[in-house]
């Protein structure tokens, strides 16, 4: 099939997926997590080829850790299956209903969006889980997964297709992509794909919304900021610098800039500078900062970099305000954080800076959809539309309105022979 | 200033609109309405100008009464703007709080989205409500309005300004765009503009939606069917009928196509025929309609047409399932209606049907947001993510993740000193 027909089988089937019980969802999903299990050898078998074909081809380490689907990566899947079956379906949902009259009645009712196509790099599970999502929140699915995963991916996707099949899910309800070119064909299918998910670097997801007219849910950048304010406890300022910089420096939620008001600024560099020297982490800075410290001169464009890496950028700012106007003018509106002991600044960082997550006096390392408690994550997103910040199930729903009358006509009401009652109700749709 | 300097300063205008609390907000909006009272006289003159001028470029009568703005349209701009007043703040309200942690507390906030870009048709009245709109919901707004209404729509812009302005609102949160140039620029400037919002007829809506990467919220097409099936109560069906088809043909929410049930075709077109006939509503019709009465041929295009006119399009089904069928494949998502007294054939037809608005016993013509309760409508989406159907105030809003800590760190969790309790709380933020 072509890209054009894939995406045309993957609407119809999404018609289908959208009329599925919770219970037929999930027994759907248990039985992926058995067909997952009783296929263990022959995934790592595909998984052992396409990490030989990897290294052959000067892979570095982490992208094959990346790549690797062992036993324990299995155990992980099935559990976050395990967990995805408890969550509670999140289509079907009354989310209000009013009387509009007596008789004439509106629900507000999720349902799932139609047809999501995921773009992802080398990781086999994450295969796994976004087509676990997929199917919990009647979704249609269109993937594709990094090339050096091509073998992993395709078995994992005929488990994941053969136990839904018997569960009763539709045909063409998950599909796999498998070339370059086909991703350059989906991009333009805003015809039957409703939503792209691009997982992946933030060149890849930038060159992605720059390149649809579908609706993107994800974020390129994660230039995430700390904000030690005057009124700070340093003590626990330093704490927080410390995980929001190295806890884990590769993911969008660390901290790449660290902004510091005049005030402490030259008692806080005295504690962070070893602390720092210590964790290996390059330290840049404005030109105060470099008058105070041993520091790399910072350019603009490191203002706008996401390091991903053991690299802090520090700039002195004289106020509150200087902080918030920086963070609007070079962040990326994913998360930042302000360490303050004063309610009132705090506030008003959290008022004014821009962005999907503001945090006061915690780590930017909270920020993502298990450590929120959304149960499973689609992604974080930077949008400002429809889904901001660690995105659960939700994000792939939207709604229905469906009017249950007893023979309404809107010549009565716009005549004045009737009139709208527009009352709250509680009730269960249908 | 060139569009791109406006979208910047638009863009700041947000920052500082997205801090204004209600009471703000509300006085702004009532010295809006007393400033347009106070200046009556100018803005009818500028609009009588504009009248002039598009009746010697020879607009016909429905235009120029779209274009007209006089002492009823400002009467009702008025009465819109107090009713809006009434309304609550779609901003600063908590969706949901979880306590992630002792003294970690995480809340979902709703924000406004920034900066939206509206473009509209002819009406003058469209610009006061917009700007009202986006003003109570906290955004800054790019307006561009139809050339024949540009008199008019510059002396309602310094009206709004001027008292907006003199309320505290920061300078530059409203800006009227003046050329079609103008637009095409600004729909590139997705750096600043974060929706667009156009009103106006399906070409113009489909050309923003193909030539932008900004998120648009409209509906390009309203064709909506009515279904009726074997099922259903024949006079209820036609009284249904005549109100979707005729009520008011030119709106996006009139029924376009009829589709009926086999068994009852044949009576039901007898009952039909001689009210449409007195309407002077063309029928048209598929092959099995022509051998029942007196139709137009209809071709396959007509099943894809929006007429806004008194014509209707008629076809027969075989059963419920091809009326789905029929109605996913050439409708637009917006309203469609199905007459029956079976419940089950009505969930089958609602859970199926693909569309923002699904109506059960009752017209076509309720999808709208004031008939919905909503209290004040933005407009009517297609889209499948953010807002569908009827937007109210909500459609400009988003929402921001707020988390307040002790000093919490990630690393604490991640190396099992500290665990996650995810308890949800109900209490105010801040």
């Amino acid at each position: 099939m072509t890209s054009k027909e894939m995406a045309k089988a993957a609407k119809q089937a999404s018609r289908l997926m959208a009329t599925k019980s919770s219970e037929q969802k999930n027994q759907a999903l248990q039985a992926i997590a058995k067909e997952l299990a009783a296929n263990a050898d022959q995934i790592f078998a595909a998984n052992a080829e396409d990490l030989r074909l990897a290294a052959e081809q000067g892979l570095d380490a982490p992208a094959l850790k990346r790549l690797r689907f062992d036993q324990a990566k299995l155990a992980e899947v099935i559990a976050g299956i395990e967990s995805l079956i408890k969550l509670p379906d999140p289509i079907g949902q009354t989310l209000s209903a009013t009387e509009l009259d007596q008789g004439l009645e509106l629900y507000k009712v999720s349902c799932p969006i139609g047809v999501i196509g995921v773009v992802f790099e080398s990781r086999p599970d994450a295969l796994v889980q976004i087509s676990c999502l997929c199917l919990k929140s009647g979704n249609a699915a269109l993937l594709k997964g990094g090339s050096e995963a091509l073998r992993s991916n395709r078995v994992l996707a005929q488990c994941i297709s053969r136990a839904a099949d018997r569960a009763g899910m539709p045909e063409h309800w998950l599909q796999l992509l498998e070339s370059r070119e086909e991703v350059g064909e989906m991009l333009k299918l805003d015809e039957y794909i409703d939503l792209i998910v691009p997982r992946g670097s933030n060149e890849f997801v930038r060159h992605i919304k720059q390149n649809s007219n579908i609706a993107v849910l994800g974020h390129a950048d994660g230039i995430c900021h700390v904000y030690i304010d005057a009124a700070a406890d340093l003590n626990m300022a330093l704490q927080i610098s410390i995980d929001a910089k190295c806890q884990y420096v590769a993911v969008c939620n660390a901290a790449e800039k660290l902004l510091l008001h005049k005030d402490i600024a030259a008692e806080f560099l005295k504690m962070l500078l070893p602390e720092m020297e210590l964790r290996g982490v390059e330290l840049r800075g404005c030109e105060k900062t470099q008058s105070m410290a041993k520091v790399v001169p910072a350019t603009d464009a490191d203002w706008k970099t996401e390091y991903l890496d053991y690299v802090l950028t520090i700039k002195i700012v004289e106020s509150l305000d200087e902080a918030v106007e920086h963070i609007n003018r070079y962040g990326s509106g994913h998360t930042d954080a302000i360490v303050s002991e004063d309610e009132k600044a705090a506030a008003a960082f959290m008022a004014q800076v821009d962005g999907a997550d503001l945090f006061w006096n915690c780590s930017t390392r909270f920020s993502d959809g298990f450590r929120f408690g959304l149960g499973a994550e689609v992604g974080i997103s930077t949008n400002k539309i429809h889904a901001r910040g660690p995105v659960g199930l939700e994000g792939l729903c939207i709604y229905k309105w469906l009017l249950k009358g007893k023979g309404q006509i809107v010549a009565d009401y716009a005549e004045g022979r009737k009139k709208f009652s527009h009352k709250k109700i509680m009730c269960e749709v249908l």
